[in-house]
């Protein structure tokens, strides 16, 4: 756990936008940088489905963050200039309340009994950060992937708190293909005879289930082009296909395997599940009945939208389609579009590539 | 079972590509049409992974086969001019002897112990069967998907029976993303506690890991832009989402279930893992120690490579590099590319597209 986590601790029910109520929850976020008097300087992330807040080193911990080269004095999120506030987000298991928490009103952890989440409600969990720290209008919005998704929710049930906004390899709603995805990576969990309809025990994991969903998040979260020069048919070691059908032969078999153990014990089976679905849930469209009224309602000055080319889980057109909403609705947008071979991950495994625009973009807002 | 399944029963034993050996095996197959007198007028279809040799119907077998628009009298196969046999592939369940068949040194079924099955051997298996018939040279040979991989293994190992060559959605050899699908599809069928390391009782299969693993094939088979245009973010039923999270919401979620449940006892898991696992390990450089090295032992007159752009499993880049290797070899190639939204499996799916095509290249041959 990161030594810079801080907890906004809700008090009362926390409505949901699906219908369901949590009491007292807590958002986990950190922070960067100084919020100056003003308190004009903020910028809000939001992150993918898997990360915690901690997206950067701080002087509290100095182990590194998953957007570390990102964030930072004089990096291009720069820490000098913009008071930087990264939340986990809720219904997730690093420290903001979610599946893997403990109800006030039974005391014990909520597992299946979690109510339906919405990645609405993830960004009024951002929304109760900034409000805490009095920010009534954030410099920049930012959100990569699932991040970006709950940026629009913020943008449209938040209608007019941020000057600006950054969408990275995100959708106004998910794609045929990725909702497939997805529920697969669900059923495969549910599949697990660990999984016990949710009530798991904490210390005997659905792990199978939860390693081959990873392989499955890995297969979208890159390239086959990536793979391709990555791996191409390498063999972990000559002679190994002899007669044992369980044996991993090539190279990229080992990969998936060496980085789906990486993420066992990592992230709650229930929160994950309660993520992706929001994820699936999630359409721009329920806020006014279309995706060009939505757009409506959301007041940012300048946008950029950075799409990666060879992404298959948002895939490109999506980025297009952010860009010509915002573009028919009058608003100042950009498009970057970007060749990095590892697909959807590029924000993250190519950042070289994603720091001068996104450098460019907050300088300009 | 088509009452069109004839089976050649080969005595003694079988040596197989990578060192094991099968006693008398069986190889299942149909044919359509009548060979000439010459015995010059034969066609030789090997399957994909998963289908039997009942490609069409005929007088015997009145049921539908899984090429039928493509086979018969007339048809873009002209069963009027060609004696077409398809066989069932080796290792596979319907008829050929794989790992679901009684081993006659055991009288028990083969299962975990079926040996280290090759596409090599499937071509093989094709090969028996013409020689049965006393088919010295075939006019065509022809491989869609697994079975183009198996055309290209008889085309190095039984150098110079055949004319001609006609390869659809293939490869030289897997690339490093199909490996990775197939690899996790087989993780899946092994991970559900009824696979009992193959040695699952008949009575008690372990479907969940079946019908996980189809439609992650499912998903590699079709396109995203197949999905996104036939499925959009459609809903199973308004309001359905409320507080299940093990309900399907979307229509792509209730087609891959639809679909995978079909899927579910009609193919045996071990053989789905021989097959699955043959076409990784196969690479058409093991003959010769280079691609280039195995084009001088393909010794067809005239090939045509059919590729699609929009496969996944099989990627068009694939085609391009079997037309290439051809073309250098100084063979008479010829690509065609189509743009079916299917995907992969657009040969199955799109044949409209197809028959043009193939009709053309059969009646040049």
């Amino acid at each position: 756990m990161s030594k810079a986590r801080k907890y906004l601790n809700i008090r009362g029910n926390f409505d949901l936008y699906r219908g369901g109520k949590l009491q007292d929850p807590s958002i986990a976020y950190e922070t960067w940088g100084s919020l100056n008097q003003e308190k004009t300087n903020a910028i809000l992330i939001f992150t993918g489905l898997s990360p915690s807040a901690h997206a950067a080193s701080s002087p509290d911990d100095s182990s590194a963050g998953w957007w570390e080269d990102m964030i930072g004095p004089d990096h291009a999120i720069d820490t000098n200039k913009f008071f930087v506030i990264c939340v986990n987000s809720l219904g997730s298991c690093f420290g903001s309340t979610g599946a893997n928490s403990i109800n006030p009103s039974t005391g014990k952890k909520y597992k299946s009994t979690f109510p339906v989440l919405s990645l609405e409600d993830v960004a009024k969990g951002g929304y109760e950060v900034i409000k805490y720290h009095g920010i009534s209008k954030l410099a920049c919005l930012i959100g990569p992937s699932m991040g970006g998704m709950t940026a629009l929710a913020f943008e449209v049930v938040f209608s007019g708190l941020t000057k600006s906004c950054l969408l990275i390899s995100t959708c106004a709603r998910a794609a045929s293909m990725s909702i497939a995805i997805r529920s697969i990576q669900r059923e495969i969990i549910r599949s697990d005879p660990n999984w016990k309809a949710g009530e798991y025990d904490d210390k005997n994991l659905p792990i199978s289930g939860i390693r081959l969903a990873r392989k499955i998040g890995m297969l979208s979260y890159r390239s086959s082009f990536e793979f391709q020069k990555r791996f191409g048919r390498e063999r972990v070691s000559i002679g190994h296909e002899s007669d044992d059908l369980l044996s991993l032969d090539f190279e990229v078999e080992s990969y998936l395997d060496y980085h789906a153990r990486q993420f066992i014990g990592q992230f709650d089976p229930n929160c994950y599940l309660s993520l992706s679905r929001a994820s699936d849930l999630f359409d721009l469209a329920d806020h006014g009945g279309s995706l060009e009224a939505a757009m409506n309602l959301i007041r940012s000055d300048k946008i950029l939208v950075i799409g990666v080319r060879k992404d298959q889980l948002f895939p490109y057109w999506q980025q297009e389609e952010l860009y010509n909403l915002f573009k028919e609705a009058g608003k100042e947008v950009s498009l970057i579009t970007l060749d990095c071979k590892q697909g959807h991950d590029s924000f993250l495994a190519s950042m070289d590539d994603f720091r001068p625009p996104i450098a460019k973009f907050l300088s300009s807002i």
